[in-house]
């Protein structure tokens, strides 16, 4: 973390991590003290340059916060918060704050507690370098996120049939991670039938699948806090040759981007390559976001894979959503999303659901 | 929102909600727009004083956006973004804004977009107080929330059996909510066998259900955005004398709580009397949490039935959570959690599963 300050030409003197309620907490906070369980609404976690960690957390987190490996300060009342805030800020000048995840109100927190002549400085970018590489324990875990995916991926050819709901699917999916050991869903499963396929924020309505439609998923598994995220769309038979055709420029999409992608290769090339061929196609124009983005204790990580991500260099470790989609309004929209790491001569594929062009 | 910041004695132009990266969105945003669909990630809301709206969005949340009801600004680039919102801010001095929910980066977006004279007033605590109280609709949905809940709770009865694991009865209790129309949890699952049930924000774990011990799970439906929040504690029989007084002791708690709840009376109360109760009993200093906190979009959704909250008096329609608890270390806890509106004569329970003492 803090060599990745130095790097932005930023000088502090600690780092104040804050967590305000949920959902408004900042996963950072997750990343220094790896903490598996407990929710830590309030909890500040203060870094020092030589690696040195101190976890502020209420007498209700504080069980779960022993399991970890830091100094560990537990307040029983708002007076106690406050003494061991200002005893930890006290004659830190310049206090770098990640001021992407943390509110306006902590904010507020911090330079309360700090001394009056203290300022905050924004470090979000280098929190932001520093979170995109993951060690392999992080991958690891991460692994194990895409493995209960890609199972429930497959599990869902056999299990989605005409007839049913958008949301009773979505409701098996959830189920067969949970299964599996996922904690959660990492975001709200996207269930689309038919025409809703093309909407690609959509979530799960009761729209009943019929005959010849696309049915597209796109949903992740929260595993030891880490978030996988796929998507597979596949057509209720019969399918036309406008499915196909669509499916196929996707897939062909995707195989693209995915050769373009190794250490040193700039973050924007992926998307370039994919967008580039969609529109060297009747399909012109339908490809209508970016190409991916980072994964890891966030579903939408930092970084990504898309024209503004040009002067970012991609890094072994790195893990990125590869997914190119046509959206057809109207009809239908396919997207096949993958997860990766980066790695020195390309793409490590974490997913590894079936990704062929599947009837059901 | 407008009349609540006036008794604030606060003076804005205009007030501006903006979301970040998914989880950090503010839910304010869900709340002035009533959008059930789409994430929204990035979006602005622009609030006026004559009730006037404005919805600046990305291209990928227009078919989701255009169900709303307000004036809607896409945007296919961040130039036309920054274009869109430095229109909406001229010459508007005073900008309200959300300093709870509102990252420090979102709030330096807006900042820039704003005239250079233009000063932002943290109107948070007005925001607050608007969204405490529930207009009928609202409750209409949380009642929905609450029912899937409370259905859930009772079925969990016949299901749990010995030999089973925390994480498997948390993921049957996650497909029956979303089998019955939920679009997810309101939070993470609790489902605490034997002494995990004494640490309030446990989550689950590989641990095997074994007679005797308490099986307790806290969890809540998500519907249309809006969020229940039950607890349940059943006994694996056989169950003990020491079971079945630390329930009778905490059911007897929240009965004595509910009856101090109406229009009028301090939000304190509820809290005090509960706690007075326990520590009048052998379990004396082990309910270790404020007695409930508000429900809405939000898990934790602003006021509470605590002791911090003297000052706040009960007006029709605010919604909380009753949930008293006494945790013996080492032994197991119960806690009884059910969600209520305030009336004007009592509390509308929103929650129905049965509250007898159960043995499965």
């Amino acid at each position: 973390m803090f060599e990745n300050i130095e790097k932005e030409n930023e000088q502090v003197d600690i780092v104040v991590i804050a967590n305000s309620t949920d959902p408004l907490l900042d996963m950072t906070f997750f990343y220094v003290t790896r903490l598996e369980v407990g929710r830590f609404e309030g909890s500040v976690a203060v870094l020092h340059p030589d690696g040195e960690v101190h976890v502020i957390t209420s007498l209700l987190e504080a069980e779960s916060a022993s399991r970890g490996d830091f100094n560990l300060h537990v307040f029983k009342t708002l007076d106690e918060l406050n003494e061991i805030t200002g005893e930890l800020l006290k004659g830190k000048k310049k206090i770098g704050i990640n001021g992407d995840e943390l509110t306006y109100r902590m904010h507020n927190f911090i330079k309360k507690h700090a001394d009056d002549d203290a300022e905050t400085i924004d470090i979000s970018k280098a929190v932001k370098t520093t979170r995109m590489v993951k060690d392999e324990a992080e991958i690891k875990t991460l692994k194990k996120a895409c493995d209960i995916a890609s199972e429930v991926a497959e599990h869902m050819i056999d299990f989605v049939k005409p007839g049913m709901k958008e949301y009773e699917a979505a409701a098996e999916l959830s189920y067969q991670m949970l299964k599996r050991g996922a904690s959660g869903n990492s975001f709200e499963t996207i269930m689309a039938f038919g025409k809703n396929s093309a909407e690609p924020h959509y979530s799960a309505g009761d729209v009943v699948l019929e005959k010849g439609q696309f049915v597209l998923m796109d949903f992740g598994a929260l595993y030891k806090r880490y978030c996988s995220d796929i998507t597979r769309t596949y057509v209720c038979g019969p399918m036309s040759e406008k499915h196909r055709k669509i499916y196929e420029t996707v897939a062909e999409a995707q195989r693209l981007a995915l050769e373009t992608i190794k250490v040193g290769e700039s973050c924007a090339k992926p998307h370039n390559v994919a967008a580039e061929y969609i529109d060297s196609t009747e399909f012109k124009g339908l490809f209508t976001h970016g190409l991916g983005h980072g994964l890891g204790l966030a579903v939408h990580d930092g970084g990504g894979l898309h024209p503004r991500a040009a002067d970012t260099i991609m890094e072994e470790g790195m893990v990125f959503t590869v997914e190119p989609g046509i959206y057809v309004p109207g009809f239908g929209g396919v997207r096949i999303e993958d997860d990766i790491v980066v790695r020195k001569d390309g793409p490590e594929l974490l997913t590894s659901a079936r990704r062929d062009l599947v009837e059901i």
